[in-house]
């Protein structure tokens, strides 16, 4: 199954160790770890393979990749010798970027960019196309009345006004070019009435939102730890200390509310109460790539006695989100292939914020990830 | 079901928070907080009532309950209000632990055990009786060939030497009075194929080993967050340092080692290889109750970039043990009146180091307890 | 020399906290410890004896002193045992409390905390009287320009408007009753040109501001530690958790501003530049009186390579802040029996933001201290 | 002043990372991060210059100085551009590398390593020659009659058995080649009657033991800062975690037995007693040159309330030993220049178990430090 991957964001920290990972991976030169696609729980035959994967995408910088992945390698992000040993495979993905269009409309816009994508599946011959946004997180956009149903929507695109943030454009992009679509992110993505009944119509699958790979991973298994032993969690207070491009952004704080929301949403829902306590993201230039995330936690036992927790995480967010991306583009194809459409609940262990009222219990999530995997295939 | 708990180490701050919480809990005093069996998914039918638990027990010294309990509530373990409330209940316990009894031989001693074990049943007219270890962790044991099978074993037992250490032989006389049996610690208790044998025979069941409390209960889960991510753990080193009892026994080399490996195995089975890395204890007086436990993992994730995490834990381990000991008393006899005999491992949940091949995983092994606990109330 | 030590805020944790203690340690009941002024360099003839030390002071709540004691002795500030045993003497300490007065006018105000100070005085036959503001951080004040000014000051506090903050009134009322004041806040207290006169003019010493107990204390021994060996510091970023009456306070954003600044103030001084970070504060009511502060530093050691350092400080505010407030009474009452008027510059070892130009370095806080101390006994 | 620097263990990570460092300092390529002589208050005339320094050194390996630079490079632990720009200056420096020579009798071995000394003075037309002894930790060696004065010693190192331990061997040899001699390592090197005797007869002057770089570093402003405050030090444990070269070789309990020793000394100085615990060190392959050092201390504040506090160093053994033995190189010739001998007990503020009975807290070692180089430039 030959599979594409558009990435929106192509030229970011994310989207580049995941291009670098999967070139690699395909060469053999690196082992898959971070891949979960590669569990024995999980790897199968409906998944496509390292070699068919093809890659393309939109930004709106025009950084070369290879000046992009060399930067990364600098930075400890990645390996040197790989950017080394894979540049003319990088420089051949490079051709296939395209700068995001832009026209006088949103839906003509929107137009430009599925013609991208269908561009991008003639020219590879690809049996379908996954669009995964990794784009800056925008502000939390503002709702209006055309996000309520489809035919609203269409209209409105047409007019002089901009109605969608630019990720939920992305998603109507993709739908309406028959294209599954992943928002790594916590931008709007495909949240809107709207945009569902686009992807129910056009029969394509979709998922998010916002890929879990630091302190909310963590959260996702000592929350249940607390609950299944009924200790009584009094409060949970944590700051992310990052530097980096998402960093940056996030120092907007627009943005980072858009973030700090989606961070505690697992406390409530695996403890069946909210804890006191904030988790915020500070911009910390100096710290580069490498996030610290300090939690704590502190809880009451029997009768009462007080006691208390607190761990560092120390991570790279670009490597672990980039095998999640890779893991995502490729149960994401054999799920619509498979004949999946709509919001797929069962993705769930990827996402901070996960589409659906599936469980946000770790083990929950990945037990609901097997069955459905296992069920794909068939 | 009036159920008989039977503590050997009644004294100890483990046995005296149980019996002020379970005497609290009936009192309707506090919640019951850390208290798994009063989880909405276990509570059931088939368990005993608070108000149906009697406590007895033995133990090597003759400290009062009521004068551990104020020691207890003075190193802040329990409310001090709780125990001037129920110095009543609490000196009506009294009045019913015993004296380690000793014997010229094991079979003397095991014998007079059982002794107390049956006029404990019958001056409270109980339906059946849990034996708990809950005392100081014992070195390792030397094998000895009567291990191997009850008939060598009751032979031995009448020589002149003592073939089993102390918390054999409870188990031993646990089951002769055809008592259910917990070890709480790392101690050899019933795992021995004598013993095995006895508890078919005599068709009672029972669990063990080491309450897990801590450092290992936040493995359990952290350990396979790793595995399901595909992380690769590179090492996981971590030091305990506490006081109290349970901290000057386990400054002695050999119970440390026997409480050390115990710790470790969880890696191992949770990730499928073992990472570099040991756990150790440290006895530091001035810690007193409350634990303080720190690790430091280190793995490597997408493309071998290394990343860190490290978390400290702060607990009362009384706190954290003494309703696991209220569970498992309540499990275990309800499980011996379904009719289940021998080891019961399901109940892995609770243990460091659990007899049976289950799971090592927290959430597994919660599915596991919370299919089991259903099968009760059948 | 009979001292008064009259404190404004005298019901709060810090007020109540150091009246219990200067009581123990008149009663011989605890050892001084926290106390700097009874380490063999400090100790003299010149400073008050813990017999010779009488309490008065000034809250806008009525909350008596005994039962602000007992609910600090609840929450382990400190051992309920003394509060028993000094109950007698903590209700003397009662009988001379007053509430803040209130008048038309600034100047009316002033006079009647001035009177009040003068008759604390009088009924106990004081050598001389010290202030210490340990109420409420109140938000930055507004700039005036009766500020700049003793002359113009005297007349705006006629004025039907006020002129200063709480802090500053207070600062105010004390000099003109001849005593000296002290700052252990970040509020305005005497640092205003107006009240330097007033200072100079009634030959009477001041010190101040916001009272060193916690995360600045370990940064003024850690930056230097960094200068010393030349690594340079990239990045310091600092969270503070806390509950309690201040810490409800601080979760008003103004008055967290003024805090927060006065707490990043030692990396600059030490240091020689500023790193990138900030120190951040939230209210956590779960987590009362022990507040936790986490803070991270990163690096470059030689040739550029980047290291990190994180520490977690567990304290209890008011036990570390109620010493070094008798201390500073002991001090400052030396001072002005010696003849010192004006600021104290000498006491930067106790601040975090202290008067003048004096050094950050808590080691040669602490020998300019020293040199100071010892000058008084001459 | 043309300076040698002849460094035992010439090829281990410190030796290293100090001859790629002073050769770029030289060059101008770096800034003199981690170099204390280089701040304003140390720099001075007396100070041989970047420019003078030559290098050269025994070791028992023959690892080339090129490849272990590049080892330590892709180790993290200097920048690989710096290798790269440098390989022509390493390789000179190989070129005038000595494997450690060995004769019948350790007389015969130290005249063969002062011969080397000699050779390397007279080639390099160098002013004088500093020796220091960077190579593997020893295990603590074994006390010999022989050790008690010069005489004795003399004779017994004709003698067919070893005497001395290899670092009091070469310290032996620089005395007699009229050479200065530092021990960064806590090996036995100049601490012997019999050596303390040699180095008066040939006036010349030697330090050490054991750089301060890592947890003993903060650990010396922490307890002054404990101290300085009065609070009561309780406990104070800590856990080493690291591999490398010298990790292995700590491994070994009786290297580890001499590290740990040297660890807590400061302790003991700061405070004037000994809290309890203890500083453990553990081998861990995966952790490398990064080491990871957690230390716990509780203490008591005002009125017995116990608090805590915990950190987290991770920091690069090599890149923070490197400066500091260029800094103790430039000293110590100013010194030996200056004329002093014997021990230089100055310089303190480098060592964790520093010759004399100078102060432990590091600034009072600085302050010491500062007045003797002060004292050099004349
Ligand atoms: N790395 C993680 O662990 C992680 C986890 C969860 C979510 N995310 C999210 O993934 C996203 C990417 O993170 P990153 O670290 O790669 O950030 P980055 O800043 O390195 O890359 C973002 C890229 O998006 C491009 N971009 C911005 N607006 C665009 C638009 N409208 N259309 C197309 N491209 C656009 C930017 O030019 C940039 O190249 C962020 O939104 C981040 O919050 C990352
Ligand atoms: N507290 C926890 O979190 C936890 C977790 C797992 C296991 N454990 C184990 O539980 C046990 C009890 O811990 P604790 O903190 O109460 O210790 P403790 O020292 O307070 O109590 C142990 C009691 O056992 C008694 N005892 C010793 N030998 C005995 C014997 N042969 N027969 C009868 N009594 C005997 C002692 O006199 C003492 O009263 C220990 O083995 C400990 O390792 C505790
Ligand atoms: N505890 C520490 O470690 C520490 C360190 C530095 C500074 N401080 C400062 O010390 C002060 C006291 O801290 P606390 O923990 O005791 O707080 P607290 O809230 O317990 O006590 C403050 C008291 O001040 C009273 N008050 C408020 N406004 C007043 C006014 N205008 N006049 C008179 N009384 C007034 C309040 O009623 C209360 O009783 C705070 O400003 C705090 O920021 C404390
Ligand atoms: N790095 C630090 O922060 C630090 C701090 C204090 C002390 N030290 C000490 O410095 C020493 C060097 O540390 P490292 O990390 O470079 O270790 P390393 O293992 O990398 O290097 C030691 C070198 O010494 C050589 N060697 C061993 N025995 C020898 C002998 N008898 N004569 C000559 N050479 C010999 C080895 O072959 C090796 O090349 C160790 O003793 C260490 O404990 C290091
Ligand atoms: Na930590
Ligand atoms: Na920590």
């Amino acid at each position: 199954m030959r599979t594409g991957i558009w990435l929106i964001g192509a030229r970011g920290s994310v989207a580049v160790t995941a291009m670098v990972g999967a070139t690699a991976l395909r060469a053999r030169l690196v082992e898959p770890t971070g891949c979960v696609t590669e569990l024995p729980q999980l790897r199968g035959a409906a998944l496509p393979g390292w070699g068919e994967l093809v890659f393309g995408g939109h930004d709106i910088v025009t950084t070369p990749v290879l000046k992009k992945a060399d930067a990364l390698a600098a930075a400890g992000v990645l390996p040197g010798r790989l950017v080394a040993a894979l540049a003319e495979e990088l420089t051949a993905i490079e051709a296939g970027l395209r700068p995001l269009p832009a026209a006088g409309t949103q839906a003509g816009t929107a137009g430009r960019i599925a013609a991208d994508l269908g561009e991008f599946r003639e020219r590879h011959a690809l049996d379908l196309v996954v669009v995964i946004n990794v784009s800056t997180t925008e502000p939390l956009a503002a709702p209006h009345p055309a996000h309520a149903g489809l035919a609203a929507l269409t209209a409105a695109l047409d007019g002089p006004e901009p109605v969608l943030p630019p990720s939920a454009l992305a998603a109507y992009a993709a739908f309406t070019a028959g294209c599954s679509f992943i928002d790594f992110t916590p931008s709007t993505g495909a949240r809107l009435p709207a945009l569902a009944e686009l992807a129910e119509r056009q029969h394509v699958p979709y998922a998010g939102h916002d890929g879990k790979t630091g302190e909310t991973l963590v959260k996702s298994v000592l929350a249940p730890m607390f609950a299944l032993r009924n200790l009584r969690v009094r409060s949970w207070s944590g700051i992310n200390l990052l530097g980096g491009g998402d960093g940056a952004n996030l120092a907007d704080p627009a943005a980072n509310a858009a973030k700090v929301a989606s961070k505690q949403r697992v406390l409530g829902d695996a403890l069946g109460y909210r804890p006191e306590g904030t988790s915020r993201i500070d911009y910390v230039a100096a710290i580069g790539d490498f996030k610290t995330a300090w939690d704590l936690v502190t809880f009451d036992g029997f009768l009462g006695t007080g006691m208390r927790m607190e761990f560092t995480w120390h991570g790279c967010d670009s490597a672990l989100a980039a095998p999640l991306v890779l893991d995502l583009a490729r149960l994401t194809a054999a799920a619509h292939r498979a004949g999946h459409a709509g919001p797929l609940t069962e993705l769930g262990f990827f996402f901070k914020d996960p589409l659906g009222a599936g469980p946000s219990a770790l083990a929950e999530q990945w037990a609901a990830l097997a069955a459905f995997t296992a069920g794909l295939d068939g």
